[in-house]
């Protein structure tokens, strides 16, 4: 049976190529698409070879691309390598568009993931010419049963003049009743409170509106999101993941925190797979998930009656989970709920809710800052994704990483952070392989002992040490933070020069 | 007539002397006080000379202080004397307690204004041996009034294993209905929403409880607060204030603002004062504060109309509009409101209601990051304050500076912050007196250009092009916000060693 079984909208069937012809020269497109789900996956192609065209031609042809987080290669791959794309934002793990991003070719804006919807209906980026968004079905009514991510589909299909639809009947048309699209946003000083109470409360709607008269393509698709698989989890991880596992121990222990824990949010990546399989060989139970991201071993920790209810913006599977989840969606109603990145990372939520934020980082200097987004402060890695609209309005947050990388080349813990993306007052709990740092309630220096002595791969702690002794001695009426201005960023200089920091 | 009807608390009244004999060596004891506003102004006088004695003596003794905001001599200053804080906490401005920060001797938590109370509730700062807290009038029920300020006086009234009041008759007995003290927080998971839809709408109560077993001593006074005047208006801030306010213009005929604008907030300052002068003289009425600081000149503005009403946490008035206010105190009941600082800088409420903030720094750099707190990276100044709640959540913020300190021997426009508070994913606009750089929606070497162009002191322009155009020469491949790591700091070392940038 069609996916599209609304009269308009079946009117406007047509081709990708077609489709994409409804986009211009300096457009700003804003797309669907969060950790690689959810994202149109043919006008994308379409319009890159459109690009390319134009350029063969010598005419110019580039687009702003404003997206709900990273997408795939059929989406950020192709029009990189298109060289269509002059600015792009929120989030992106694309090689290519990285690339891009790092040549300066794309001018990259890496926002908080909770704020661009609203920053771009304050009318802080321009107008939205065209919005391309994947659907799992279009109902007779006219009503879009959104796909694998909401992500910012709400407010593109509001906010844009025209709208391209893909009804992508890989997801299975089960999807109808996961979703909760919140229509209750307002501009301020119009704007009412968040009635979220518990994680999977409903508050909207399962679906995405659009004003049939803005349609002006519908395309259909076959065709999977990424497979977002992870290497197994190795020796460091399944560390960092117990020492993240017994610290909420203790915390249960100390009566800071309920039996079933708080809402757990955890990013993506190998540590996270780590934490939530830990949970699983765990004694908690009734756990729930209050995330961005719905990961394999959330669904696995759902398989085993661990954990009771995830809402999260995005699936995030396995091609393997994702294909299995697909032929059993029904069996998940109720328990999975995708809303809007703006609900998904909503500060008020997330304060209220008291989520315990776990997030990887690619650095922490001494006192506490963490990097999260730029080697030697200058090149761009992914950004900042939801790491911000969690840790800092979260009821305890962890930014975990190896000790070291590059084989002990590189240090993640160092004198000065190269690039700041979590200050020193934000950060709660730093972990590495080597053990854990609690920096709730201590000053700066104290913080620093805590990071070098039980954080710090033991090759660096002498010189850590070293460090803030000289840092000391010569920063007389200055000892609140002290720093060596010479050699606050001299590892990164050094890695730079000689490959080791 | 006195100002205890309470019996029970009147039998408790004592000299400052005696009170403070219940506070011993090692104790936490978090006391009242919010920008020289609402501290006791006796017990923390009595408890320095006690310590004073035991040190004297012999005796080890050293408490750790929290308490709203910044006090004053008869607080901070009388104990950083006695050299008898170990820990402090969140925000302090008084220059004794500052020297002893950065001498290494205080340890100095720097935690966001909104966040201490909650934190300390969470029993992340350990017990809570002692509250030390200035009220107007203990009424016949045992219901306190508050004084000039609330900040966390709900909650270390809550917390603390011993209370011990100050009741200060200088502050008018008329404050009675000026509070609103919000009783429905919880512990996470069974936190509600916090049902504030406009600055000053109440949804609590006019009164601070108190479990008056826990009272162990009552102090009367009768003392004025810290006398906070400031310079008259200078030119630099009167030109930041136009750039402001005619951006603000701006964004009202674009349509991204209300006619009487969004709820306000200010920092204390020269800066913050000019601008609310310079709203005085504009076009500007019907406007709303949603603000930590009821100042000299937004009494001003409700005088002359323009202004219809603020929520804060505290006034912070020069003596002689303190002593105006205090005879007329009954003519602005309803009109101002005095939140607990939880709320006055709640993430919730301020994204909800669309602030704008007003916040000052001690330099930028120019991708957009900012420094509000140290010197050289390592020297601090105040504190965060609630610059972060607010701006972070703000609808628009604005960070404001003159460009250039030190008769122009120091850039507030740098290459590279030496300490950042807020990250560049959350700065809006700059203002110095030289011009504002609109950042919004804007990539790091886009933000850098107008930064440089518009903000930045023309002596330092020229310098500051050539970082940018030769760190985007050595940063092939890294170029999303290049940077120089040998010269990144130059500036700073500089200074540090010529006494000039």
């Amino acid at each position: 049976m069609s996916r599209i079984t609304c009269p308009i909208l079946a009117q406007r069937v047509t081709s990708a190529d077609e489709a994409a012809t409804h986009i211009s020269n300096g457009d700003n497109v804003a797309m669907s698409g969060f950790t690689g789900s959810g994202y149109p996956k043919a006008v994308p192609g379409a319009l890159a070879e459109q690009i390319a065209k134009a350029h063969a031609a010598g005419d110019e042809f580039s687009i702003g691309l404003l997206t709900g987080a990273s997408t795939a290669h059929e989406l950020d791959g192709v029009l990189a390598e298109s060289k269509g794309v002059h600015l792009r934002a929120p989030f992106n793990t694309d090689p290519d568009m990285r690339a891009g991003i790092n040549s300066g070719e794309v001018e990259y804006v890496d926002t908080h993931l909770s704020h661009l919807a609203q920053q771009v209906w304050f009318g802080f980026y321009g107008n939205l010419d065209v919005a391309v968004v994947e659907v799992a079905a279009a109902l007779p009514n006219g009503l879009l049963v959104p796909s694998s991510s909401v992500g910012n589909d709400k407010t593109w299909l509001d906010l844009a003049d025209k709208v391209i639809i893909e009804v992508n009947s890989w997801h299975p048309r089960a999807f109808e009743g996961f979703h909760d699209v919140y229509y209750g946003t307002k501009l301020p000083p119009h704007r009412n409170p968040i009635q979220i109470l518990e994680p999977t409360q409903r508050i909207g709607d399962p679906y995405l509106r659009v004003d049939p008269d803005k349609v002006v393509a519908v395309v259909e698709t076959n065709a999977p999101d990424r497979d977002n698989t992870f290497a197994p989890v190795d020796a460091k991880s399944e560390a960092m993941a117990g020492y993240l596992i017994d610290f909420l121990r203790h915390e249960v222990k100390a009566g800071r925190m309920p039996k079933n824990l708080l809402p757990l949010q955890s990013g993506v990546g190998n540590v996270a797979n780590a934490v939530l399989e830990g949970l699983a060989d765990s004694e908690f139970e009734h756990l729930h998930s209050y995330t961005e991201v719905m990961q394999d071993n959330l669904l696995k920790l759902i398989d085993i009656g661990k954990m009771d209810s995830v809402s999260a913006t995005a699936f995030s599977l396995s091609r393997e989970v994702a294909e299995k989840f697909n032929a059993n969606a029904e069996s998940y109603k109720g328990k999975i709920l995708l809303r809007t990145q703006e609900m998904s990372n909503h500060p008020e939520i997330i304060r209220r809710l008291g989520v315990i934020a776990i997030n990887g980082m690619v650095e922490a200097d001494i006192y506490g800052n963490v990097n999260s987004t730029h080697v030697l402060g200058a090149k761009m890695i992914n950004g900042i994704g939801g790491s911000g609209d969690f840790a800092r309005n979260a009821f305890l947050n962890f930014f975990v990483s190896p000790s070291t990388a590059k084989d002990g080349a590189i240090s993640s813990i160092v004198p000065m952070a190269s690039h700041v993306d979590h200050t020193e007052h934000d950060v709660h709990v730093v972990i590495t392989e080597k053990g854990i740092a609690d920096l709730r309630g201590a000053a700066p220096r104290r913080r620093a002992k805590r990071i070098i002595d039980n954080c710090a791969h033991p090759d660096y702690r002498e010189r850590l040490h070293d460090y803030l002794d000289r840092a000391w001695a010569a920063s007389e009426g200055a000892r609140h933070t002290p720093h060596l201005l010479d050699e606050a960023l001299s590892w990164h200089r050094s890695l730079r020069d000689t490959g080791r920091m």
